[in-house]
């Protein structure tokens, strides 16, 4: 096997399995308890929330514990203030009317044709969990250039005195390019000064989704300026079903499920343990070998390359290293996909949750390709379960399927 | 160590433990992915969801995985119609009025004065994670008796023809007490064929929480006549931060997390594949002992009640046998807690995420028991972890640490 896909899934290294067992068979108790043993599960909790806030540079305070980074992300948007009647004297925001529901709960929400006062803004090639809860707040999109990157410009235009949270992702989950936060916390904060000396008192928030990124960049919230931080500890080779939302004093969330009170009142039900023990480790091996793995992909990227035939690389600057998005003009992906599974190879087209719907890709649609190019892209994601001598072996396996496509193509 | 606080935590089973380990390190990949061995997965997931809601009597297409019994419980209160706006001509119903917020989001939701119309009824000894969503759509309270089973006057009372959802656990996580849920589920019936005669279209959903019931009771959801049932692996010998919600064709759910689209829409993000196949096991586990393990509870709780001294029983009847709730009055339970913990015994004094906040029991005191009587009680739940022996053992530790503490009482 050849896995080219750790962007939709990361196998679960042993030494954090190894981890978590004890948490699952010894160490059950639940960390609300009044006894000893209990108490010291839930200081091994917390001090696992340290670890993972710490790789960061945050406090276990700062961070919710959430199911993975589509709750993460969700819950960051309850930031947005929300004010569903008009009884208690607010104004209804557009978040508020971008939430509005038909009256018997058909499970569609209806936006408002007025919502166009910018409460909310996201790059249009965020995952579906942004675009999602975007949309329901009455989002509207942020350009991004052809090479991938935020056309700040365009973030300039739509900033208005009503915009409350900007979306931009860390690392976009198809093409791996890395956007400019630090450039957009620092726009955000002259706005901020600007709204500051005109008596406009509405926050603006900077969330962004780093579910991919957490093994590969340094990220210090302060130094990128970010209120709301989205991670995921099934992307760096933690548990499925364990994330993160790291929040900062200015952002005021509401929570989404109520109960016990867990995590600061944000977030109720008895904590997965195990969950954020291995999570906890996932972010220490990662942080162990930033560095370390940044070169050795960009050392794998090179020779896949080289050896690759007949492609155009898609997204050549400003990527992570282990995305290679491949275009073959002509070809159709999906039946590649097939090709190199019955050879051990496994690749995708996109974002596993929308390429499973057979949507055609939103991001490379945002980059400017046509349809042809699009139907025609592969996505290699590079990780811990490869080898250099699997890039050498992958480049020759896709090469040929490619060839023997293009000669069926041409035939018919 | 003599555990007897199964009803907070219990500790994963080895068997449940090694069907997950292959899902976490081998066939990890993403069930949504196009490839064979990610179909296997996907393939296996819908497996194991099938494997849980058979023992409800159920499909898997009738079940919304979640992360835990807490979630699902807040999910279910969605199928509550909720039209947040005017402006959409619907009427604005309880339920929308009762989530109304304050204006700038400072996380308080604010109750509507006129929400007396009843769209939600729910028992007052709830669950905190049921109590609190309640509260957030308005609920009322339904009373209970003296023996803690649901007043089914009282019930009958409060129904009016606003009344969209029931919701009355199966179990009670603090007295163990089982509600007569068919009997329940009769009444709804008989009220909505006569709103149907009388062209009232509004639904009247019943939900429970059945978290502390999977592995004692055979639960068969047409059986009891439930459109809503809350189900949770972590009180059965699974894994944490795993629950799932049965949801019948009559309830309309609104998603909470939205996103990449899985769980039919209903709960995005990418699937716990480990947490479900662990479930599915527990559940499988739990279907196989059903009988044995209610004999074996039955007897355990004859020695303890025969053992133990100076006490009263608080849920005499009606409760699983594993529950035993004891009334020590005049002496402070919390210190009880204490002194059995350093003779390695593990006793609760109610719901521990309730208890870790300090507060009074409010399961005890609808039952009618005063502050004292209150602050004077122990909840032992019985499990798997334990033996006979252990019953005859943690009864002398008890009834020392009671006497100690009854003549350290006298003295001062």
């Amino acid at each position: 096997m050849i896995y080219l896909d750790h962007a939709a899934a990361t196998p679960v290294d042993k030494r954090v399995l190894t981890t978590m067992e004890p948490y699952f068979l010894d160490d059950f108790f639940n960390p609300s308890a009044a006894y000893l043993p209990a108490k010291k599960v839930a200081a091994d909790y917390e001090a696992a929330k340290a670890t993972i806030a710490h790789a960061i540079g945050a406090k276990a305070s700062d961070l919710v514990i959430t199911a993975g980074a589509t709750e993460a992300n969700n819950l960051a948007f309850t930031a947005i203030s929300t004010d569903f009647t008009l009884e208690f004297g607010g104004f209804r925001s557009a978040a508020a009317r971008g939430l509005a529901r038909s009256p018997r709960g058909d499970g569609r929400e209806r936006r408002d044709p007025e919502s166009s006062v910018n409460s909310v803004l996201y790059l249009e090639t965020e995952h579906d969990s942004v675009r999602s809860v975007a949309q329901r707040y009455g989002g509207q999109t942020i350009k991004v250039l052809k090479n991938g990157l935020i056309d700040l410009a365009d973030l300039k235009n739509k900033i208005t005195d009503e915009t409350e949270l900007i979306s931009v992702s860390l690392v976009n989950n198809e093409i791996g390019v890395v956007q400019p936060l630090a450039e957009i916390a620092s726009l955000i904060r002259n706005i901020k000064l600007d709204r500051f000396k005109r008596g406009v008192k509405r926050e603006l928030l900077l969330h962004s989704d780093a579910s991919q990124a957490l093994n590969l960049l340094d990220i210090k919230v302060a130094r990128l300026g970010i209120d709301l931080l989205t991670l995921n500890a099934a992307k760096i080779y933690g548990p499925k079903g364990v994330g993160a939302l790291y929040v900062s004093h200015e952002a005021k969330l509401q929570p989404m499920t109520v109960g016990g009170g867990q995590e600061n009142g944000l977030r109720s039900g008895t904590e997965n343990v195990p969950g954020v023990i291995g999570f906890a480790k996932a972010v220490e091996i990662a942080s162990e070998h930033l560095n370390g793995n940044r070169k050795k992909y960009a050392a794998w990227r090179k020779i896949l390359l080289n050896k690759l035939e007949n492609y155009e690389l898609i997204n050549k600057k400003h990527a992570l290293d282990n995305f290679i998005v491949l275009c073959y003009n002509g070809i159709d992906a999906e039946r590649l996909i097939y090709l190199l599974e019955e050879k051990g190879v496994y690749v995708a087209t996109g974002a596993a949750c929308a390429a499973s719907k057979g949507r055609k890709s939103h991001v490379l649609k945002a980059l400017g390709l046509d349809d042809s190019q699009i139907a025609g892209s592969l996505r290699l994601s590079l990780g811990e379960t490869n080898t250099e001598e699997q890039m050498r072996d992958a480049a020759k396996i896709i090469n040929n399927a490619v060839s023997s496509e293009y000669k069926r193509v041409k035939k018919s």
